[in-house]
């Protein structure tokens, strides 16, 4: 798979796993409308892509991503067009990445700042490199990170929260961990093997499964209990109509690799 | 209190603490239809029964439950009905425990599995001891864990959801500690002990009270916060009209143990 | 800033920085119908108030907060519009922190308990000095913590709020940070430094744009997330338009502090 934005973002795929690279180190790997517009053309296309089982975020340079390009917003200002449409653009990225079929893990060497963090909070899973650090700094320049809130406020709970939005100060990989913002820290050295053994392992499972999967997640999240039940039950029954549930379970009772039709 | 399902579901009465017990260790614990039906009908019994003050659920052997009952699932392969009224009965059993007006602890020794893993954290409370070990990994037999993680995503943040749901693999009693699918883990041999001590503490409290507060507990979480204030100032005010509140107080005012009426 | 509950509620402005202090030692702080009218009226003040940009609330002696007032509670036993009127003003106090347009940071030395915790779990932020201890306890005293719950399961996982709740228990401080009650905890010699330079900092951000963030926040939290995305790109568009935002941006593009107009 290639695209025209090969300079903005890079797309490789290998093993089912396809990376998109922010490639723009020199820039921050900002999310400018050239840069949004790149991911939202490949996720477009990832969506449908055979080959794509899984999806892993990652980032040319020591700046994962630094949010929003500041001088394009300062050539833009006073034009509540432009910034909508911005910020529209943005939070529908951000939803693509939620709502892909396809899990979505970010690889994060660096730092992750405003947007760049909603990026990492957006993804399912997200993999740190010990020297990562994590910020909502908007509020240190008059722009509070109002839509990045939206993505961590549904992965950590809300003091810690909070205290990123309020202060706009820096957490260490370590902190990110611990409050839920990220799934592992592991040494700089070793981010490479970790993306790549997380990303296989679930590149190993059978695709229609994790898509139903992953939809039902976000679903059932924002229902009450009584009407999330009801929904996933209905999901389990489906989904036990596939042939790969069928496959897989007799599979299992025979104590044999399940051999997926959609792999 | 008896019942016919006494081979499958062991029930126990002690000093208020009625203990649930899977009784199908060679079956794994599994959750097949006899064993949830089972459960049912201890739990609408369990309801209105004036002994019990607290349930725990415990398994027999090391296996607490391994989800379920995949010979049963595949002979019913290609049933929808059979499968819808599966997940059903499932998701019906799961929300008794949320509904019943006593606290419920899982009591955990050995692996939780799949919807195993969901009847944990249905649970108002669980203990586990330190070899416990919890999955969902019906990703790995084409089946995603698509009810049972409706319980899973309300207990932990998503990345921890997703990442159980998406690898299918084990995490550790500790591990699951740490993102709160457990309130304490200790050590094997500590286990009985430990649940006897947080029942009994619990079984000490006013029955009245406590069905009050668990109710209102889960319904005041799916409010919006004017909306739940509303709501629990009225519980609070009904609350001081009963006669364990009045006792409560006075009893402590007065520095001496409190003599519930509904105990 | 003066009131006519200075001696039940403590005023005190340094630097933008309000601080609030329960001024009741002998009467364990407890919010009466006295000290949450106090409180109240404050709130109210503060929040047009150009001269408080960040509000603290601390406590006078060695319990930060013991919860309703009882002995007045008991002197009311058996008149349900009393008690309905005090739970509807404390619900009421407890909701204008969440809404009031500035940051508020709870400072905890010592006990914090039933309504006193909740007041905690109200506050944006909360730093606690190493010997505070948390506790929910009206299931010991017949009247299970119904509103402390609504606060609380907004800030920790449904189980740990379920163990407080359900045991009564004390847990500590340390027990607090893990669970996300609190943000930070320090020893007690160092809670006026924690407290002091958390609050200097966000004193220094934008008063406007604390505004804005803050209450996007918590109305963002309870929206669906497409719902969420489509709220907050406004809200983005419109702190735009603030002549804080394009200060805050030229500033940081040209490396020089900003100068905000509303600070």
């Amino acid at each position: 798979m290639t695209s025209e934005s090969d300079s903005l973002l890079l797309v490789d795929n290998l093993d089912g796993v396809t990376t998109l690279t922010l490639n723009n180190p020199a820039g921050r790997n900002s999310l400018s409308m050239a840069m949004l517009q790149a991911l939202h053309d490949q996720l477009v296309g990832l969506a449908d892509d055979a080959a794509t089982r899984v999806v892993v975020l990652a980032a040319s340079g020591k700046v994962f991503c630094a949010g929003h390009d500041l001088k394009e917003v300062q050539g833009q200002l006073g034009s509540t067009p432009f910034m909508l449409s911005l910020f529209e653009l943005c939070s529908k990225v951000m939803q693509q990445i939620v709502n892909l079929p396809k899990p979505v893990i970010a690889r994060v060497d660096g730092v992750a700042t405003a947007a760049g963090c909603q990026l990492v909070a957006s993804c399912d899973l997200a993999v740190a490199g010990e020297t990562a650090r994590f910020a909502t700094p908007g509020v240190n320049i008059g722009l509070f990170c109002s839509t990045p809130m939206v993505a961590l406020s549904r992965n950590v709970s809300p003091k810690h929260a909070m205290e990123m939005l309020l202060t706009g100060e820096m957490i260490s990989a370590a902190r990110a961990e611990q409050i839920g913002l990220v799934n592992r820290v592991v040494a700089d050295s070793e981010l490479d093997n970790a993306v790549a053994q997380l990303a296989g392992t679930i590149a190993g499972k059978s695709g229609h499964t994790l898509k139903i999967g992953k939809q039902a997640f976000y679903r059932q999240l924002e229902m009450p209990l009584h009407e999330a039940y009801a929904f996933t039950s209905q999901v389990m029954a489906t989904n036990l109509e596939a042939e790969d549930a069928e496959e897989g379970i007799c599979a299992f009772l025979a104590k044999r690799p399940a051999k997926w039709q959609d792999r």
